[in-house]
Formats: C-alpha cells, sequence, structure tokens
C-alpha cells in the first residue's frame, strides 16, 4: 500500500459573477501542494505549514485540512493517522478559496491513500466540515470546483443531505485572468455588506443570466456567455471593498474578456476570456489599472482545471 | 405570391416553476387555428373570432394579434393590408399564453406571406407588443416558446432591446399533461400576489434551480430536470388562488411526474413526465384530485412542440 501521496490543490473562483453561492470552476494557477502521509500513531498531525507565514493553525482541531480529513477518518469509522504537510503557494484571504483547496486536497489524497473510492460528492461533504471550520458556515461553492474540477454547479447544499453537486461543461478555449490586490478583506465584512432582501425584478435579472450563463457554457457559446457574465446583486455592494474594481473591470472588458467579477468575496477579481492571448493581455491591463489605483498586486493566468486536486506523487 | 394562409398557434407554459419570467415552453395541445390573407384595402381587419365566446375585441387596434400585425407592418414601412380569422382552441386567461399564441401566429403567418425573412427575434419583439395591449406589459415568456418552440429561455427583455432569446435543447421523451381547472384568476390579482422585495436565501435556492434546470434539459438528465422543477418564490403565493392545488401537485408527483408548477399566472397547472404513458397515467390523476376539490376541468397531453406556429396549409 502506497504511505505518502503529494496533490496539487487548485485555486477555485466562487459565484462567477451571476452565480452566488452556486457556482464556481477551477483554475491551474495558483495552487497548493499537499503532502500526506498514512503513520502508525492513530492520530492526525499537520506536521509543516509553508507559505502562510505562520498565520494557518497546526493544531488538527482548527485547521481546515485536518478537520475534513478527521471527518472523513470518524465516517470510515477508523483510527488511521495521519501526518500533513501542506505548501501554501495561494494568497490567503484573497478569495480564490484557499482553505477549500487545502480540506479538497487532504480528502481526495486520503480517499487515494486508503484505496476506499468515496463518490466525490461523499469528498466534498467531509470538506465541506474544513470551510465549516475556516469560514463558519460549510460552503460548497469551493471545495466542490476544486475536487470536481472544471465549473460546478451546486444546486442545493442546505441541508447538507440535499448536496447536489454538477458538472458544468467547460469550453475548451476559456482560460482565466486573476488579480489579487494586496489588500484585506474580512469575509465577515464581505458577507456582512450583503442585503438579506432583495428586489424581484433583480433577481429575475439574476436567474436569467444565471441561465444564459449554463447554456452558454454547455454549448460552448462564447458571446452567450459574455452577455450572462453579469451580477446585479453582490457584485455592486462587495466592489465598494476593492479600491478601483470598476476601472479594473473596464481595463479587462476593453482588452476583449468575456466577463469580469469578483472571485468569491474578494479582494481577488477574476475575468474569463476565449484565448490564453487574449487572457494575458487582459491581465496585463487589469494590473496596469491597479497599479493606478495605488494596488500592489500578484496575477496569474491559466487554463480553466478541468480534473480539480490532481496526484502528482 | 401566396395570399392566404393557415397556422397553428401552439398554447405555452410560462415560468415552469423556477423560472420566473425567464423560461417557457411550447406544446402541441391545446393550440389555435390562424388565418392571415393579404387584402387590397391597406387596412387591417379582424374578420372572425371563434370559440373565444364573444369576448375578444374585434377592434384591430384593441386584439393582439392585429396590433402585433400592425407593429409589424409600421416596422416594414408597409400599408399592406391584411384579413385576420382566429379560430380560439384553448381556454382564455388559463395561464396557457392564449392571447401570446394568436400574436405569434400573426407575426408568422405574415412573415411567411410577405416573404420577408424576419428573424424570430424580430418576431418576438412585434408579438410583445400584442402582448402590451393583453396584459398591459410587453412579456415574451409566452411569445418567445411560441415562436421558436420547445424550451425558449428569455435571457432578457427588459428595456426591449437587450431581448435575449436562447432556445434550449428539449430532451426528446418529454411530455406535457396540463390541467385546466375552470376558475377565472385575474392576471392583475396574479402579479399583485407577489412581494416585490424576496429573501436573497430563497432567490439563491431558486437560482440552483434555475441553473439545474437548464443544465438537465441540455443533457437529457431526467433526474435533474426533477430535482431542480421547484418554485420557492412564486408558487408559494399564487397555489392560494387555486382550490386543491397542493392536492392536484402531489396526485400528478405519486403518479411519476418529473415536476409540477403553475403555468404562467395559472389557473391551468402543467406537469412534466419521461413518456407519454406517464404524462397520460398523471393527467387523469390530477383531474381525479380535481374533481375532489369540486372542479371541473379540462385535460391536455402532448410532446413538447419543438417547432412554434407552424403552416398547415
Amino acid at each position: 500500500m502506497q504511505k505518502t501521496i503529494k496533490v496539487f490543490a487548485p485555486a477555485t473562483v466562487a459565484n462567477v459573477t451571476c452565480g452566488f453561492d452556486i457556482l464556481g470552476f477551477a483554475v491551474d494557477a495558483p495552487g497548493d501542494e499537499v503532502i500526506l502521509s498514512l503513520n502508525s500513531t492513530s492520530t492526525v498531525r499537520i506536521l509543516e505549514i509553508t507559505g502562510d507565514d505562520g498565520q494557518l493553525p497546526l493544531d488538527p482541531l482548527k485547521n481546515t485540512v485536518s478537520v475534513a480529513i478527521l471527518h472523513m477518518l470518524k465516517f470510515l469509522n477508523s483510527n488511521q493517522g495521519v501526518d500533513i504537510v501542506l505548501h501554501k503557494r495561494m494568497p490567503l484571504g484573497s478569495g480564490l478559496g484557499s482553505s477549500a483547496a487545502s480540506s479538497a486536497a487532504g480528502v481526495v489524497a486520503l480517499n487515494h491513500l486508503l484505496d476506499c473510492h468515496l463518490s466525490k460528492r461523499q469528498l466534498v461533504m467531509f470538506a465541506m466540515e474544513g470551510e465549516r471550520v475556516a469560514c463558519g458556515s460549510a460552503h460548497a461553492d469551493n471545495v466542490a470546483p476544486a475536487i470536481f474540477g472544471g465549473f460546478t454547479l451546486i444546486r442545493s447544499s442546505h441541508p447538507l443531505d440535499t448536496l447536489d453537486v454538477i458538472s458544468i461543461n467547460t469550453p475548451k478555449d476559456l482560460y482565466c485572468s486573476i488579480i489579487h490586490p494586496n489588500i484585506k478583506i474580512n469575509t465577515w465584512v464581505a458577507r456582512g455588506i450583503l442585503n438579506p432582501m432583495i428586489k424581484l425584478t433583480d433577481a429575475v435579472t439574476q436567474w436569467g443570466n444565471v441561465a444564459g450563463l449554463i447554456a452558454g457554457l454547455m454549448s460552448d457559446d462564447y458571446a452567450l456567455i459574455a452577455r450572462s457574465l453579469t451580477d446585479v446583486i453582490v457584485e455592486p455592494l462587495r466592489a465598494k471593498l476593492i479600491p478601483g474594481f470598476y476601472d479594473i473591470k473596464n481595463a479587462a472588458l476593453e482588452a476583449g474578456a468575456l466577463g469580469v467579477g469578483i472571485s468569491g468575496s474578494g479582494p481577488a477579481i477574476f475575468a474569463l476570456s476565449n484565448s490564453q492571448a487574449v487572457a494575458t493581455k487582459v491581465v496585463a491591463k487589469m494590473q496596469e489599472s491597479a497599479a493606478t489605483a495605488q494596488l500592489l498586486s500578484e496575477t496569474y493566468v491559466s487554463k480553466i482545471n478541468s480534473n480539480g486536486v490532481k496526484i502528482i506523487d
């Protein structure tokens, strides 16, 4: 039996403009590396975390990856010990699903090491428990795409036994540009800024765009995808938390992006384009615009990741 | 040049549970017959209407079909005279898109007679003007499926120049059962009963289901269609206007329907099933249940109509 496994854990973009709380996709960059080893102590331990500037807890009851793994072991009625090493290579608290990447990687790796063939849906449920520790609620819109890869619809997730994850076709030429401005947005503030009540007319606009986005993705219709990538409910509120957001967005659209939005609760901003060349140009213009607003930033360009967490070794 | 044309105008089911104001489909039954003839008087006239119990106006400025045709002629800068005969074979004010069927039939027929090759999108815009006369606002969720056929997404329709109609794949074994209880629901009451503000959490549930329904239709996934055919926003309010609605709905689901909902603003109720045999059984159970609530009713079973308005002669 294999004792050690190394996996790649992709960053994920949740919401995807109109799909607040139901849609996400995985990217090839950035992404973390997670190493899992079976040990003989019957305890789950975090041996090492790099790249987090000491921000992430080593306590297995507090870290998202170990909590997900503990839930999985409990489900399996197993007292298998596990050692975990996390190499964080994506910014924390950026809206790129950093905690989800770790939990997703942990459960996929353990599923492989123990050869227990649990379904992806089941793995998402364990990883959501990791999210609960990290974010206070068990969201699936980052862990599901991190595990399934590609565009992922979470039709339902509350209560948990109604979890319904559907893989949505990813058009092959779709590329993602990401800019991460170096500011901090507290997730609680980002959620607190939302209105608990919204206009029915706005909701109708939003679900028309959600329907259009799904139809566009499933039929490789880039023009329809572009027309549908609009958010009239969340973006107008959260944009206020990101200085220069609309300038960055307009710069991306002028450079040819199909659409632009806040990744998760931000501050990262993503753009989708229909070729690598356009995505590369788009990200440069976004960074240029951010610089005008005195924002330092990191950028990434990648294809949509179609596999989710991937075994490297 | 052909001078007279006879067309079949299908009934349509708007909303389709979760897709309030953005989704509709056409059926093969019931449907009207519309006869259009070019005349040499340069006026648009309604010669005859049958099957309406004298309820529909013969005044061309007040009838939905002539208003749509007048808008089309104005666009064409034409003073062509047109004679119209309507044979109404579907109940009026039933939620089955009776007025939309007439306007849609009128503009499709005229497009053919004048051989002017206007796009379906353009024809929808004229037919929407007919809807404006009939309902007070220019909705597209009946006229678009009546003209396009099959499942039709109206991603956007306000303002009118943003009209974006997308044909959605219809799984080939999908059948529709319709029951029309003989009660009247005033469209104004049906719209007035809606809350202008809704909970964000409900909206998220709804657009998750909208996304699931589109994905299910486009991938012929009947189980996903069934899971997605849910409306947490409009149905709970409008159901109150239809005595015995939930009993009828449950009877249909117990008989094997994939999902059930109010057609448009009712009182007609539709059910979708994955075979003709199930749809036939479903409609019988719905009628039985309606009878228990002392409701007389007409019923229809048909395939989803994939062509929209069809030239008969």
